[in-house]
């Protein structure tokens, strides 16, 4: 047993939320007097919008703060800008003098007339040629970090076998973009209350299969409800009563991008549908090409139903 | 069996065309309402001549729309400008100063005379230098990817073994460039239309030798067809009808950009020739240097003229 | 025992130093006639502090050595600058004038007058922009390189199994990052003085647990003291003694990078607690979050003391 | 046998040259029609020297081509430009007005004055910053490429066992940096001619160790030349005659880099020395810190005058 604790802890209490979210974040905190924040992984890891957003602020913060320092300097030292009684007109004369000081666009209409503004932008444009080095490096940096876009099925059903009527947990996964994965591997791990000492145990699920080499289609993960299964004999009711939660480990290799990716996810007793059976997702066409249709991964229909398809 | 499912799909219908094409690619198509097309991968695998097309498209559309937008002001905004009935002479001087400004020359001669295009053109200063540094980063992301260029012979051969006179399948790999390939290793699985359930079948091909550690020459790949090969007994036409397609997984190491790298191919019937065998593709010359002829990759001779080469 | 050996040499004397450092580094110099520094190792390995130190004295030297060309050569050809008797005023023109050419600024109020500015100036840009370049791969290499912010607790500890009551050896890790650790597999090898040969032996320590999935909270690592263990039997005096150094190898994979990496520490002697038991160093907080605190990573009760907690 | 093909071929001639240098590289030349090189391979792998005389002579080239077609233009189209009847005079200023263009300086001094050299001058500036942010891309692919230097010492020797006397073969490595390598595993393969077949064969050397955790110090590879040694029973004349290549391949992980890197080596009979013994590469000083000594990885003695060291 103790081999398959996927290091989250064993003596969680009741009140505890799902251990991974459908995102493979986990619902965990870190606190220190001496942590350290990680600039970068924040900056890798945030959405476009915000990225942008936060970078075009940092911009406009430089770029007013050179304009306020110009202006403390005198507008006189910038010959070319005609000064104004208006502080917002002086402000902007300024500002666009930073900004092409700071992008080294450098007109000349308006230039450094004293040392003192002569340093000031010296500074400014090394400033500035440094920030887009930096800001290139982490356009690359995001752009460049491979990242597993598995589709997991949004419920796990149980279903039956088709020739033996053995019963059995299924969900399915599918690569949702056009990259090629390739040695696909997944373990599943299933976290529940234990009966006896009340504490969360850990215990490994064994799939029909552990691996497949491409994955251009659906795959299906099969565990089959033997005896042998943590998970033999409960019934509905009690995969509420235990809390169960079966998480999901894959990992792949990405063409694309050279390198292993991982994705992570989990469903809970409410994410798991009774007697049910997939859908197949893919059909060929008549070119001769077969379709995958991501938004039937999550189709099934009853089991009373389910003639051959 | 299991085991070696591809994860390519069981119930392919008779028209299905080739699983893998020869560059590597799946008969494939995925289609969801939420699909995310991920520019970067799209940008990455193109062609260079597409990828210098669109990026050269991208930068006209920014100019034009930043020269529009000048006039648009007014160019009276932009001293230096001498401004003309041709609406076209007009256009060309915004865009000649949009492009002095995207790429940050600013020669100077015009220059932003208002408020209004001094805040354009800094937007624009802006855009310009993001813009390099996403074409920075697309550019080193293309350069550097790992690709193995694994010469595949185009053609596989059912051919004789040596001693024993025993038949096997065959086919050959070099590496067209000149870098070193460490730790060859190739899987290899064959399609075919089973003839008692008309359903696809997968089925691993073991292999005489399933990896070198390095490969400066070629590497021919064996697979006896002993008893216990899925392809035992089988004819020419066998391989027509049951539409077997041989598909080659291959993964190493490349020394030059110390990573991973895969390549696929496969072989249907019409590709696979019978009672041939390969001729040797590299030979020493004078100087003791040992040359591979990677054209002569393909070539055979029949079975029976074969003698001791 | 030999495969155990972790490289490190096996005559050391009495005098050495502890092995492994905290950091993770050996204490170990290199000396060569012929041996090559790596600049890229240097410059990625540096804080960031003395980067942008380097940096920026890199960027004063060089744009002052291109002030003083400019001098040598006369600032006659510079048009735009007015000659001063006062060496420093001419320097600090010249200065402003090789910034603004070295970052591409170029306002033009100043600008090459002859020939040999003219060259000059134009040798500078070209390097200008290319030591840009330069920066801005390593500002990324800095950025981009993963480091596994492994905490160690600082003391190593000796207590007891709940249950049996065996002596064991422990400690424990936390990851200090809010990134996902997957596959986090431990090595422990010690170091000791051999009491019959006097040289420095090394053997393996068992784990209990020699890997977990992940690693969102903490990870207890534990070396059980049975007759089995080179450690079997030596009071706190013996582990002084015999010079013990607990040697710790860590290697996991990092999500937020897709990359391996690897962190190491060492125990030695006076790290090592006795009869001591690890409290739990994280609780689940009223909205369902578990906390980890990383400053109660070493925090230990006697075992005397220790209650069912 | 058969897996213990480095893929190198089995019918090399007697002429061959070692299959591969002291550098690594094979001594193999790739011929075909439709051959790929790869220029990013290319100018990764060349020389810091030669990689910047051909950027160097990529930038004159560039910048010259411009020049002449501002000179085709008329410099009466760059006004600022004072045409003189010396056409090197001439050339000169188109240069520099051209190199302003490209580095995006701009003083503006010079400026395009007619639709021509403002759609010339617009074309330049954008393969300029292009060309920069290739520059950019190749610099860091040059400088992040993980390259181990692993030391091998120059000469194999042939020794006997500590204890049992037993005759081996022994040769050792070393770091050379300062990074910290990790897991570093080694194989050995012997090519020579069979005596029999007078064909090139090859076999695999097992190792008393194949592999160390760390690598601070140096690593002695032994293979023992017990009766299941392919070279069991070989003399000085048999290493010559048989034309025996001890061929090394060395993998580790970089710590610095973050990746994997690999280094390979080979000893043939004239750098095999016969009845020596290493002398040992390192010494504590008085410090406490180990030094080692990486020209004394060659140090040998006669093993006769091998006393206790």
């Amino acid at each position: 047993m103790a081999s398959l604790d996927p290091g989250i802890g064993e003596k969680f209490s009741h009140r505890t939320q799902r251990a991974i979210n459908h995102d493979g974040t986990f619902n965990v905190r870190r606190r220190s007097k001496r942590i350290r924040h990680d600039p970068y992984q924040r900056l890798i890891l945030m959405t476009w919008t915000r990225f942008f957003a936060e970078l075009g602020l940092l911009l406009v913060v430089i770029n007013a703060t050179f304009a306020l320092s110009y202006m403390a300097l005198g507008l006189q030292n910038l010959p070319g800008v005609v000064a104004s009684r208006n502080w917002g007109q002086n402000f902007l004369s300024a500002l666009f003098f930073s900004v092409q000081t700071f992008t080294s666009v450098g007109y000349g209409h308006v230039y450094p007339g004293s040392n003192g503004a002569g340093a000031l932008s010296s500074v400014e444009a090394l400033v500035g040629v440094l920030t887009f080095a930096l800001a290139t490096g982490l356009l690359y940096g995001r752009f460049s970090r491979p990242v597993a876009r598995i589709q997991f099925s949004r419920i796990a059903i149980i279903s039956r076998r088709p020739g033996t009527g053995g019963p059995c947990l299924q969900f399915r996964v599918a690569n949702r973009r056009d990259n090629t994965l390739v040695d696909v591997s997944a373990r599943v791990i299933v976290k529940f209350v234990d009966p006896v000492t009340l504490n969360f145990s850990y215990a490994a699920l064994s799939l029909e299969r552990e691996a497949v080499s491409l994955l251009p289609l659906t795959w299906t993960l099969v565990h089959d409800l033997t005896p042998g299964s943590p998970l033999h004999g409960l019934g509905p009711a009690d995969y509420e009563a235990r809390n169960v939660e079966i998480i999901v480990l894959l990992k792949s290799y990405d063409d694309t991008f050279a390198q292993d990716v991982h994705a992570r996810n989990s469903y809970i007793h409410s994410e798991i549908l009774w007697n049910r059976r997939f859908i197949r997702a893919y059909e060929v066409e008549d070119d001769g090409i077969t379709v995958v249709d991501l938004d039937a991964l999550d189709a099934t229909d009853p089991l009373d139903e389910a003639n051959e398809r």
